[in-house]
């Protein structure tokens, strides 16, 4: 066989179905797709273009970010610790104000290096000037879904609303068929969206067959407000004006009845949990369990770098198998199989690529990451999940692939010139600052 | 002025009272000692041995891990996800039977590397055969307070209790004036020590002037146990017995009554937070908060790797900081100064050595890390105290100074057989899975 990328002499987590792991184990990659998975000592056949070598590395699914908002680590680290309202108000709004189509550029690249850097192969965003995010994708190589927020009031990027549907139909036309960047449908929460916006949201995205992202039930505070204007809670809010569907990703999740929950489940909506972010802004601890529970596909995301501060996916996983155990005071929750599968497969779903990507079998597309477990942090290893979760950072990434195209190798990212991209967003700060 | 070593070229957190930052600094290290800080442009009259550049990274007190267990680097992931009794009853404890003091050594040696390529200058540890782990802190040119667990029945290291206290003296005996190990009485808990136990270990503390250690109100369930068999919490039972007093860190702390918080602070006890085994083990979330508003002094540990799964205190302290404003639902707690704090300058409270580490003064140990922020997740950078709180990962830790010696350069630990340390405890992990 006539491979691009053979992987030799590593751990393969397949995160398929049955758990498989393949314990020396090889990859070959051709195209775009994962063409062949086996024992190590089975690879004599394969005549590859690149081999690489795990060294007994942990070979698995690319990690999917389903929720942030990649521009905003030009804001990271500029407010913390700050009342959600003076934040917003005094800090995230302003500094929004005067964004750019080129910050927005610069800023998605660098979040761009930074999640290849730590493992995250396709991502899902929301965020102003979302054409500038898509070329960044595309620029970086990365697989991703990204989205123009859409809200009542004028936005800094294409004024009023209609604009908006209109800038939303241009990305669609524009990246119809693109092969790893795809456009969604994204207003941005009920509590800033009116059910007109919803429902003309949700019809574009049927007429497109394109995601629908909505952040959702996120605080207490967003629960009153809905209750105050809609008489009941915001997904019973959603439900009732036909918006919660198998396309829709719901971020968040954090405030939510059995009803809601029941919701989310008999429409099959996707929930994304972004534990880092609900904690540092003191929205409070999802109901993940219960989500689980109730057959909900609960995926995995970073939030943007202004609430986290970073987009370390396996910071997120970290935080997301620990947090809910001293929540329920049940360490038996959230176990390391189960954040991983929501971090990859159920990424996958999220995205809208059930099937398609998140799991290592042949015909898959090839978004894969290499572990590398000779450090100290990660010696000895009983377990490999438990080491993906548990033990392992962002900086033991040492190797990924994107739809069959290498884009980091031993660190050194291949699609972006990593110096420029942080000279680029070092400028735009003193202007933020 | 002559140097040892000069650092130069970076941002210097002092963590000092004032909370002074140099923005542009320096630092110049002779014999064990800091001897300068300044500006870094008024370097020009040092002569040192050996210059390190920042390049503009930033220059810190090393961190403190203030409580751990090093040598269960060798059970890092063995189980996981379990409910508590069975993860102790069927895979902890009968590994532990099995320990000799060769695996002790070779587990604390990999976890002094662990801990010191993730920023951690100095540790408390207790376990068996702690004279193993106070030489791995020896070899290692680690700073560390090391104590031979006591509990009521027989230990695999020392057999009767009788020969615990003997071999706590011999320890005490053999590290007197030692530059950087130090020995401390160490008994387990109030539910696995008696009172004449507890008694007889804070005489022999008060003899030599050592730390004692003890894991106190780590669960409900053992708060549950103490008030079944004393009729009361186990801090008011430690107090009744005149266990509690300022030479003591008091690991864990979880379930604590508003009395229990007073009896701290009165008694000017040091409590030591570790929230991912709290959560990991599904203990819950320590009051910290309302422990340091009542004046205790708090630091900060990781546990051991079998409840965390590692030593990294960057780790820790992201996770502290995020927590309790998710448990308080308010996001002004826990603010990122704080918890740098409490890695830094309270964990050296807590160690017994306050005002000597855990600070960058003139005169004080030169125990100081140096992280590199040039990487895509260490920009733009805004507050430095918020990008090593919420941004940073053990892995930007670029040089490591103890004791005033270079004990890591550009991520190359000189003290340690890094393969061969990882080699050992592979080899080790055969017969403990
Ligand atoms: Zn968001
Ligand atoms: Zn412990």
């Amino acid at each position: 066989m006539n491979a691009d990328i053979l992987i030799k002499n590593g751990i393969v987590l397949t995160m398929n179905d049955h758990g498989a792991v393949v314990d020396k184990g090889a990859v070959a990659v051709k195209d775009s797709l994962i063409a062949w998975i086996g024992p190590d000592d089975q690879t004599g056949e394969i005549q590859a273009a690149k081999v690489l070598d795990a060294e007994g590395g942990i070979i698995m699914p690319g990690l999917i970010n389903a929720h942030t908002h990649a521009s905003m680590t030009c804001f990271r680290g500029l407010a913390d610790d700050l009342p959600l309202m003076t934040w917003l108000n005094d800090h995230i709004f302003p500094a929004e104000a005067k964004l750019t189509e080129d910050m927005v550029y610069k800023g998605a690249l660098l979040a761009c290096a930074e999640m290849i850097l730590s493992g995250t192969t396709s991502f899902c965003d929301m965020y102003l000037f979302e054409g500038a995010v898509a070329k960044a994708a595309h620029d970086s190589g990365m697989r991703a879904v990204v989205g123009e927020v859409l809200y009542d009031f004028p936005s800094p990027n294409y004024g009023p609303l209609e604009n908006g549907f209109a800038y939303t139909r241009d990305l669609l036309e524009e990246y119809k068929g693109h092969d790893r960047v795809r456009i969604a449908v994204e207003p941005h929460s009920p509590y800033l969206c009116a059910p007109d916006l919803l429902k003309k949201a949700r019809e574009i995205a049927e007429e497109w067959n394109a995601p629908l992202v909505i952040h959702a039930s996120e605080s207490e505070n967003e629960v009153a407000q809905i209750k105050e204007k809609y008489g009941c809670t915001p997904m019973e809010h959603l439900a009732k004006i036909g918006f919660l569907c198998p396309r829709l990703m719901a971020d968040h999740c954090v405030v939510l009845t059995d009803n809601d929950i029941s919701l989310l489940a008999d429409n099959k909506v996707k929930a994304v949990h972004n534990p880092e972010s609900n904690m540092k802004l003191a929205s409070g601890i999802a109901p993940v369990p219960a989500l689980l529970e109730a057959g909900v596909c609960v995926s995995l995301g970073t939030d943007g770098c202004a609430s986290n501060n970073n987009l370390d996916m396996m910071a997120e996983m970290n935080a997301a198998a620990k947090i809910h155990k001293a929540a329920a005071l049940d360490p038996t929750v959230m176990d390391a199989k189960t954040v991983l599968t929501m971090a990859t497969k159920n990424g996958a779903s999220a995205l809208g690529m059930d099937g398609q990507c998140g799991v290592m079998e042949q015909g898959k597309l090839a978004d894969i990451i290499i572990l590398d477990v000779n450090r100290p942090h990660l010696v000895p290893m009983y377990n490999p999940m438990s080491h993906v979760v548990y033990s392992a950072r962002g900086g033991d990434v040492r190797h990924s692939i994107i739809h069959g195209k290498l884009v980091m190798e031993d660190r050194r990212v291949l699609t972006i010139d990593i110096k420029q991209a942080m000279a680029h967003v070092r400028e735009l700060a003193k202007t933020i600052a």
